[in-house]
């Protein structure tokens, strides 16, 4: 692997990938709302919340239709508010869950393919 | 947890969440997806790509920037690879990536919040 063909070279100024796009920081971050978003059940809870007549869903209104048991439910919704995408808001009893729009925008923007997400708009 | 408020509940119409907003093959597609694009290194690796000069890279180009051995990219790689976020183009003695926009375009019309991105278009 010392010798490669100068068609194909990286060395080529063309194809040199000079420095590194996103901050070691600010990849951190996104992962860690990307591993939040990262399981089926916890993106059918976000797609429900979205759906429902107000924005809004407390843990009742989501077990029933998943078929999963109340705690299954709670420690999903823990980890999406932990992760700034849900945030709790407890009224009586209750607790209220919204989808926080600044995270989900934040990831959008910075998700690879500016370029083509650029010429949609 | 018998009894609630009215006010706070659930059973109240107006609030009430009626189905499962995304199907179970839907999410656990999305959520594979999201979980190649759930690492710093991975995140950073699709932005250089993104941002080099032909939207191309081998796993040469990689390796300086972020100060990580060749096998360390090469295994990232073939996890973006295999989620469909990055396609493979053997040329010569080397491999050239690209970014494939149909799965993270996919990824972001399937993201929750589809109000709030409706209401940016």
């Amino acid at each position: 692997m010392t010798s490669r063909p100068s068609a194909a070279s990286s060395s080529d100024p063309g194809h040199q990938v000079t420095g590194v796009a996103i901050g070691r920081d600010e990849a951190e971050r996104l992962a860690v709302v990307l591993k939040a978003l990262s399981d089926p059940t916890r993106l059918q809870l976000l797609a429900m919340i979205e759906a429902s007549p107000n924005g809004e869903a407390c843990v009742n209104d989501l077990t029933e239709p998943l078929e999963l048991s109340q705690p299954t439910i709670s420690h999903h919704l823990k980890i999406l508010v932990s992760a700034g995408i849900l945030a709790r808001d407890k009224r009586g009893l209750w607790s209220w869950y919204t989808i926080v729009p600044d995270q989900l925008q934040t990831l959008r923007a910075l998700l690879p393919g500016p370029t083509f997400l650029r010429n949609e708009r």
